[in-house]
């Protein structure tokens, strides 16, 4: 199983504190050791960088913990090869260009022997689950869409289709186009809001404490969406089996 | 007007000496100081870095100078914005999937007023001549083939579409889907291969001279694509206006 980590957030936000802790479990506290990716939105633009090696030995991810890009999306994944060799093109986040919008996907779980119909125009590169369902979704927003729809129009949409697939097998994801950050639980998901008043806020994976009332203004307000709690002294909420949220701004909308 | 950098490789090469010299065109010895761009196949997988920063002052740049990814295509590009304004989703190269393959272009020089008809699924993400012309080319290629043709199709192909683009603007570009790299020059782009037996080369944009005999073996060879002469002391060729070439192992085809 992986490790999925997601930033929505109402203004530009840095991701260093929580990516710092979350690298940590690609290969030093936590085994998912065969590659990593985090992908940043800057308005419709996209940063994305994956690597086949371990978030916590990796060159690019250090790096980016000292070169703090900010985003208002942010999608993150540390990779334990399930499903599909380990190497670049097996790496989430995926991405493809949907109505003019660049979209990014990393799931959590497994999908075994899954083989959706793919008659469309979104084929995978790599050998995942991960990506097949990833194109399947993609295919089907295009049918359902003529173009871009609203956040709640397409989340009207992954509500019927996700069930197509969770059904099949563990489906833990995040999905962004920028605008909206999805969520879905299959079997393990946390969330919070960090927002005024902050407060201060320590790593279980590295000892390492940021008080957040320091480096935020009253403005700033950030969803942040992990597979496992990434602070001891925060208040993390638990994702029900099967719930789908939608956060925009740093909140839930849906 | 943009700069171009394409390498093509017949073993994983690294391409810190090319991508150093030509990063101070971006902002330092010429004036593309408008956003960055460079992409590396890794087998079928893609590592792409793009910026809005100049070349010369970028931190990513300065990182990838420092830490050398060996690639068998690599396309860079420096922007001086001409078309669309400076924003993360206009720098080139831009990147679409097709027939499960990642595919990245960059492109120098103008289509002005050029708006193709994008009736398929390839939609442009920003406001550029450039990616216009790339989903049309895209558009034009799924058209023509079902599925992945040879690279010898693909360049028949690209000889019909290419200019019913460059007979609107100035089209120099580089397209790759990592198996070859097509160079197409409507006014200027130049080429060279080292090989064995390696000689000594020595940037004209800074102050630094390698012996190609001391870091490669002798079944290296690398394709060098560049708009404008990157060494004092190679040959390079130029190409006809007009002229596309494919690159395969280090080595033209076509």
């Amino acid at each position: 199983m992986c490790q999925l980590l997601g930033l929505n957030c109402a203004t530009p936000t840095d991701a260093t504190f929580s990516f710092t802790g979350f690298c940590q479990r690609g290969g030093a506290t936590d085994h998912h050791a065969d590659g990593w990716g985090i992908a940043f939105f800057e308005g419709k633009g996209l940063r994305l960088f994956i690597d086949h090696e371990s978030a916590a030995a990796s060159p690019v991810a250090a790096f980016l913990r000292g070169y703090p890009l900010k985003s208002r999306n942010i999608i993150a994944h540390v990779r334990k090869a399930t499903v599909g060799e380990v190497c670049l093109e097996n790496a989430h986040p995926f991405t493809r260009e949907l109505w003019g919008r660049h979209w990014v996907f990393a799931h959590n779980g497994d999908l075994k022997d899954y083989h959706p119909k793919l008659h469309s125009h979104f084929l995978p590169v790599g050998s995942t689950d991960s990506e097949r369902a990833f194109c399947w979704l993609m295919q089907e927003l295009a049918k359902s869409h003529a173009s871009v729809p609203s956040v709640a129009e397409l989340t009207l949409t992954l509500r019927e289709l996700v069930p197509q697939i969770s059904r099949l097998g563990t489906f833990n994801f995040l999905l962004s186009n920028g605008d909206a950050l999805w969520a879905h639980c299959s079997t393990k998901l946390h969330w919070l809001i960090r927002q005024h008043p902050f407060q201060a806020a320590t790593l279980m994976d590295e000892d390492w404490t940021v008080d957040f009332a320091d480096i935020n203004q009253a403005g700033d307000r950030v969803a942040v969406i992990v597979t496992t709690p990434l602070t001891r002294n925060e208040q993390w909420a638990a994702f029900a089996p099967g719930e789908l949220k939608v956060f925009v701004d740093g909140q839930p909308v849906g």
